[in-house]
Order: C-alpha cells, then sequence, then structure tokens
C-alpha cells in the first residue's frame, strides 16, 4: 500500500486534476485533524453510507459539492498554496455542505443558498485565520458553524426556504427532560458520537470513520473513542436529555477536543491526558450552555462547544511536552507547545 | 466652485471655529466613507428633510447634538488631530444622535441619555480602533451600533423611557412573512436603501444623499446604487418581507459594504466588482440572520451587518490591485490591499 | 500591626504551607484590586457573615472550596509564580466558588460542579490573560463570568440540577417595573451595592468590605463608596426597578469601575474623577443593556457589566497622569497611562 500511496503523491505532483482530487479528499480528513487523502475518501463513504441509508441521498451531494466550491473558491482567492494542498479550505466547506441540506428542504434555491454558503465558509476561513493567529492559533470549524449559523438564522426571514432543525424555540426550563439510560445499547451510541462529527446519525458510519482515524493515527482514534465515550457518560450521569444522548449528540464536540488536545497538538501523555479528560467535560459543559442559549433561536450548536472549549485549552499554552511529528518522536523536549500550535496554525 | 472650496479650506486652516464646523460637517459625509465637508452639509439637509416631512424635527435636532457632543467629546480625549479634522470622530456619534430620537420618546430626560450616548460612542471609537488596528482595520460604524443597542436594550429597564422600535418581540418562526412584489414601485425604494443608512425613511433624502456621494467620487455613488438595488433584488427573490422590503431596510446596510469594498478600500476593478457582489449577498444574510437574532429583544440591526460582512471581506487580504488614492492613479500597482487598509485604518 | 505583616511577610517567604495560605487570602482581596492578605481576611469574615446571616452557610464554604480549587489549579499548570504569590489565580475563583451554591440547589454532585468549575475558571483567566495582553489589558473577572454563565446555562439541561436565579425567562417589555424611593433606606442600600460585588446582600458584609478596603488604600474605599452611591442614584433617577434597587444590584458593578478607573490604574485626580463619573454611567447602561440581554436566558449579569465597561474606558488609553505606585508619588509624570496599565496586566 506504501507504494500504491507513493505514486498517488506522485501523480499528484504532477497533475493539476489529481492534484484537486487530492486536495479535495484531504479536506474531509482535516476536519478530524488528519492530513491523508484515503482517510478522507473512506469518510466520503461513511457520509455516503450515512445519507443514502437515512434516505437523503441529497445531503452526500451537498457534501461533496460543498467540498469543491470551498476549494474552488480558495483557489480563486489565491491563498497559500501548500495549506490548500493539504487539505486545509476543504474541511469547513464540506461540512457547510452537509449542514444546509440537513436542516433546509429541498428546492432548487436552496442550492444556490449552499453554494454561496461555501465560498463564504472559504472566506470566512481567511478572515478569522487572520485573526487567530494573532494567539498562535487557527478557525477550526468555526467557520462552518458561523455561516452555517447564519445561512439558518437567515432563513427564518426568508419565505422561500423551510428551516427543518427539529427544534422548537424555547426559553429555558420550558421544556422537560426525558434521561436516559446506562446498557449495551451505548455501544452505537459511541459510535453515533463519532459519526455525528460529519452531522450522520449513523453507527456504521462513526465505524468507517473510525477505520479513517485508525489507518493515519492510532492515537487519533484512541482519543476519538475516550472523548465520545467519555462525554456520553457524563451526560448520563448528570441527567441530559436521552433522545440526543441516543443520537451520539453529547458525543460529537468531545470527539474533536479529545483528538486536538490528546492526540495531535500536544505529545500523548500522562499530563496531557488528564487535561484531554478535564477538556472533554469543558466541552460537553460548554455544549449544554450554547444549547441553552440557541435553543430560543431554534438552531443547533454543531461543532461551536468544540472550538470554543479548544481554544480555551490551547491559549494558556503550557508546556506538555509536544508532539511536532509523528516521525520526530526523538525530538528534543525542550521545545515548547507555542512552538507545535504555531506550526499547526500554519499548516491549518 | 473649486475657488470657494480652497477659501473655505484657508479659512477651516486659520480659524478655530470654522475648523470645528469643518470637522462636524465632515462626520455625516464620513459615514459613506467621504471626505468632503460639502457633502456633509448636502447629507444633514437630507436629514433635515427626511425629519421634517416625517413630522419628527426633534430627529434632526438630535442628528446635530449627537455630532456636535461627539466631535467635542473626541477633543476633550485628545485624539489624533489629522483624524479628527477628517471628521471621523463624528459620523457614528451623529447617527446615534438620530437613533435616539428615533427609537425613544420625547422627554427631556431623552436628551441627556442621547448626549451621554453621543459622548460614549467617541469612547468605543478609540476603544475598538484599538482593538482593530492588531489586524490593519478600523471600527466603521460599530461604536455606533454597541453604544444604540446598549441604549435601547438599557431603555426597557428604565421606567423613564418608552422603547418605539416598532418590533414585538418574537421567537424565530412566530410572525408571518408577506412578500414584496416586482414592480415600478422599487425605483424609490432603492433610494430608500440610501437613505435609511441614516435611519431616514424618505426617497427624496436618499437621492440628495446620492448627489452627495456623486460630487466627492463617482465610483461611491455608483457602488452605493449596486449595492442598494442588488440586496433589494435579492432580497425579494429569497422572499423577505414586503414591508421592510418597501422602506429600504433590506439595502442600506449593502449601500455601505459596496461602497467600502468595490469603490473606497479597493481600486475598482472587474475582479473587485465580482468580490463585491458576493459582498453584497453576504451583507444581506448576515442582516437577515441577525434580525432573526435580535427579534426576540425588539431591537433593529442598525449598521452592525455591514460592519461584520465587511471585516470578514478585509480581513482575508486579498490583492485586488487597491486605489490608495483618487489623486495617485497612476501610482504602482504592486502596493497591497494591505498597505491601503492601514492608511485607511490610521485616518479613521 | 507594621510589625505583624512583616513577620507574616517573612513567614510567607520560608514556609509553602504559610505562602499557600497567603496566596489564598490575597484571592477575595484582588477581586476590588488590593493586594493584601488582612483585606482578603476580612473579605473572607464578610462572606462568612453575609452567609450565615442569610441561612445559606455553604455559599461561605463554596466561596473558600472555589479559591482553594482555583490556586491550586494554577499551581498546578505552573503559572507565573510572582502572579500567583498576588492572588491573581484566586480572586475569580473565589467568586465561581459563591455563585454556583448561590445559584444551584444543595446535593453532592453540585460540588463536584463547583470542584470542576473553579479548575476551568483558572484555565480561562489564562486563556483570556493571553488574549487581553494583546491590548495591554488584563481578563479581569470576566473568567469568573463566563465560566459561571456556561455552568447556570448549562444546569438547565441537566435534569440532576435545579436553577434558582429567581429570574423568569421573559422577553423585553413583559414585565412590570416597580420604581425605588428617595429616603434614607437608601443607606444601607449603599452598602449593599458594596457586598454584591460578592453576591452577597448584606449592609453589615458591605460595611466590613468598605474597612477591608481601607485599610490598604483609603482612595479605593472612596471611589468604591462614590461607585456605589453614583449607579444606585443614576438608577432610581432614570426609574429603574425598585426591587433590585433595594438590594444594591444596580451598584456593585459601578463599585468596581470606580475603585479601578478612578483609584488604581489611574493617578486620582480631577480629570480622572470626571472619567471616573462617565464610567460609572456607562457601567449602569451596560448592565441595565446586559439585564435585557439575558432575562430571556434567566441568568444574572454577574460582573460582566464591569468587566466590558473597564475595558471600554481603558482601551482608548488616554494620559490621565497615572499612578504606577502609591509609595512613588513623586515619580515623573510623563510615564503613561499604558505603562501602568501594562504592568497592571502583567501583575494580574
Amino acid at each position: 500500500m506504501t507504494g500504491a500511496v507513493r505514486g498517488w503523491s506522485g501523480l499528484s505532483d504532477r497533475n493539476p486534476l489529481i492534484e484537486f482530487v487530492d486536495a479535495c479528499l484531504r479536506g474531509p480528513a482535516q476536519v478530524v485533524f488528519q492530513n491523508n487523502p484515503l482517510s478522507g475518501l473512506l469518510i466520503l463513504v461513511a457520509l455516503a453510507w450515512g445519507a443514502f441509508d437515512g434516505g437523503q441521498p441529497r445531503i452526500f451531494g451537498g457534501a461533496v459539492l460543498g467540498l469543491v466550491v470551498g476549494t474552488v473558491t480558495a483557489l480563486v482567492l489565491q491563498v497559500d498554496r501548500a495549506s490548500w494542498r493539504k487539505g486545509l479550505f476543504g474541511f469547513s466547506p464540506v461540512l457547510t455542505g452537509i449542514a444546509v441540506p440537513t436542516f433546509l428542504d429541498d428546492r432548487p434555491l436552496m442550492w444556490l443558498y449552499l453554494v454561496l454558503g461555501a465560498a463564504a465558509t472559504t472566506v470566512v476561513t481567511l478572515a478569522l485565520n487572520a485573526i487567530f493567529k494573532t494567539w498562535g492559533l487557527t478557525a477550526f470549524t468555526m467557520p462552518f458553524v458561523l455561516t452555517t449559523w447564519v445561512l439558518l438564522l437567515g432563513a427564518y426571514q426568508f419565505n422561500r426556504f423551510t428551516v427543518l432543525t427539529d427544534l422548537k424555540p424555547m426559553l429555558p426550563g420550558e421544556g422537560t427532560l426525558t434521561e436516559g439510560r446506562f446498557d449495551w445499547d451505548l455501544v452505537p451510541t459511541f459510535l453515533r458520537g463519532i459519526s455525528q462529527v460529519y452531522l450522520t446519525n449513523s453507527w456504521v458510519s462513526g465505524l468507517i470513520i473510525l477505520v479513517a482515524l485508525l489507518i493515519n493515527s492510532r492515537w487519533s482514534a484512541l482519543f476519538a473513542v475516550v472523548g465520545s465515550v467519555g462525554a456520553t457518560l457524563l451526560a448520563l450521569w448528570f441527567g441530559a436529555d436521552g433522545a440526543s444522548l441516543d443520537k451520539g449528540l453529547y458525543g460529537f464536540n468531545a470527539v474533536l477536543t479529545a483528538i486536538a488536545v490528546g492526540a495531535v497538538l500536544h505529545r500523548p501523555g500522562a499530563l496531557v491526558t488528564v487535561y484531554t479528560l478535564f477538556g472533554i467535560a469543558l466541552t460537553l459543559f460548554v455544549q449544554v450552555a450554547l444549547a441553552t442559549v440557541l435553543t430560543p433561536l431554534a438552531i443547533p450548536v454543531l461543532t461551536g462547544p468544540f472550538n470554543i472549549a479548544t481554544w480555551l485549552l490551547l491559549l494558556p499554552n503550557r508546556h506538555f511536552a509536544p508532539l511536532p511529528n509523528h516521525e520526530r518522536v526523538k525530538e528534543t523536549l525542550v521545545s515548547t507547545a507555542k512552538r507545535t500550535v504555531r506550526r499547526q496554525a500554519e499548516e491549518r
């Protein structure tokens, strides 16, 4: 397989079309911090499974369209080529492309809205990265979150759209909560916690995404599981809503925080793991708080809580013996977390 | 007329009172990015027309009072003199001065509130400019927006005030939308889209403001029209609320974005025009989204959407052959957009 | 007494346990910008009085637990030792520790929530300080405010908690306001305005806190009174809610603004006093505006308005002959406010 990878990599250097396909494939993988076209391909398979299995193939169409439009927009705006080739301008638009057909009803104008939204996601990515660079950070998936919030909130003011978020606008304390149960049905719930990173409610998709992580980084796969299991069990303990719990909706933000803080932006270790477990709880608390804020507006939290929690965890810039590169494990341990984050910042 | 302009300019250099009047006159013009006392005077005429024609002369009084208080506050706080002389400390307070008597009922305490609000607008201008300087940007009219939001939201907690925003607090989906129609009545709507920059609902005022733009910058006048027409037609197509549409309320934010992005902060051209058209759509989407967020609080969006959209469009700092200065058109084209924005930042 | 202070200070240098107790004691004093363990001890006495007198001793337990957990977390995260010794990592967690048992019902899980919240407050302190350093500012008590908002908003989504904020979720204009009266009962109200800085509704506690200020800085004590009296009278004049007024709820944010702007971050003087009076009005307006925004979510404003108003007042960075140090009053007057703020930024 290494030969195939090397062959593909060579093709990508020579052929602009292959280069474009390669950049596009890396997009879905960069959502979970992996720079690998094969992982991206597997994730697209997972998205296709989720969309067709759920009877909504247009969601998969939206994902591909968003990915392509966002990546092309970045080309037109002449972004940094190295970052572009790593899929760093595809990972937010692919999510916008999933979200729009998930939350708006099907009609031709929705597709125009999606195209404009995917292009806007790329502009917002450049804008937020310019701001977050000040503190050695990047925008993560926040451009997707902000753009999708704007598109959904805006759709309420347009007669041509119907918003299908399944969320009734409510003020705090108006609804009633039915708690979840601790039993073996939690295992598919944990996997759905992983698939929900891509707004997909399917344990099969979650399993495929886990494989996509595994082929590129075992630490990332491990921490994805830790994030989903940890946040779901904590939500269960505190008595969170059972229906949301069952769909994996308390897991997906913590999955991203756990991969970022536990496996990618620091060198995995004991202290880092403790900090990551704390980060999983922080992510859950930010998520339920944001849910209370957004429920009156009837829009979902998306991956906003992951972004907020992970920024808060990285900004203190503590020295946890960071991992600059999987290959250079023997590198001096004095390199600070700051340097790693900066490098990530430049890459993302 | 050039002679008269030169004579005025000389007077302004020698006489402190004339200098003060000149700085005040430039304020209203700087709302639409023009540094010209005659444009400012014409805009004041447009505001007077709108206020008297609408039967609310006190709104014009508020505009003048806000302008003077904001400009004097800047003097007391010893701001940069060159910026002050360009009217850059008058353009937000004049808007606060219009907004307070527009949205609060008439009583003596309202005038104290207005004076404190106009002074606060200048403090907030200095504060936000200090923050946005970090990214080569300025606060635009956001100090007016934030201050006025605070004044209106605060007024709900004071028995001495009655808020007259005509907005019923509602959660998303509670109201019903009646769409607008495509006919010749849209022409005055386009002009009202321009007058609404100054919270004024009058096509005559819109026309006078257009003339005020024209005498200083033809590109600015052209893009003001493009912004108003573009955003209004897009809102009509997507099925936005007909009553708001008729008042020009979907146009005024896009007017400002179009002038800023299309005519002032970049050198006008084909690629810039495409980016500006995209920016007009972005501004409309941000506006309707913000309207959904603010409707439960019963406050208007004001020019918030213009500020947000224009920051997002400028932060990526793309190279569109910028226009540093109307006089030096032959200047080398390699000067980057960044430099232009920085210069604007210092000026504003 | 000077001898006792010197003896304690020597002990604190030699004995790690005394050093820890000293750092903890300075925490409550740093809420009101005082670096003095005796002031902190007096404030703890005031908190104990308020908690026991109000029949809720667990609130005092929460204060001590939050203070210790936050201070220990900072040690574990290896923060700057000099700042840590000044109590700069205790002042926000002690407030979180008061807020959680004040606003959530008593049960074992609440204490776990409090411990996680206090630890999170320290992480958020480091994160926000990293951001605000960009503009020569610090996070003040905003880490407490944000963390507590998240904990309360999140609690609405957990069946294990009941939120006791006494705030009915309402949209603007839904309630009715009963105004306060101008009489001698305002004197205890002014003192409650000081105790409410620590979420405590007791004029006796307010008096003890005033003494705690007095023994360290007479200017701070004076401006605390000016802030409470000024904001309360202004709220009374504008017709604010009488019940909130009586509890001192319109005073406490202005108390903090007045100490910060009038006594600590600038050299006290005539122009600074005028600016501080303006700042007191600004703080009140921000507070009532924020109350309107947060009422639909049924969470309190806490000290958010002080933070926002004080940042806005400091960012313009005007030159008011700053006071770098109480001892070096004769120091050259050319030292800019910027330097003072920077020094404060490093200290806090």
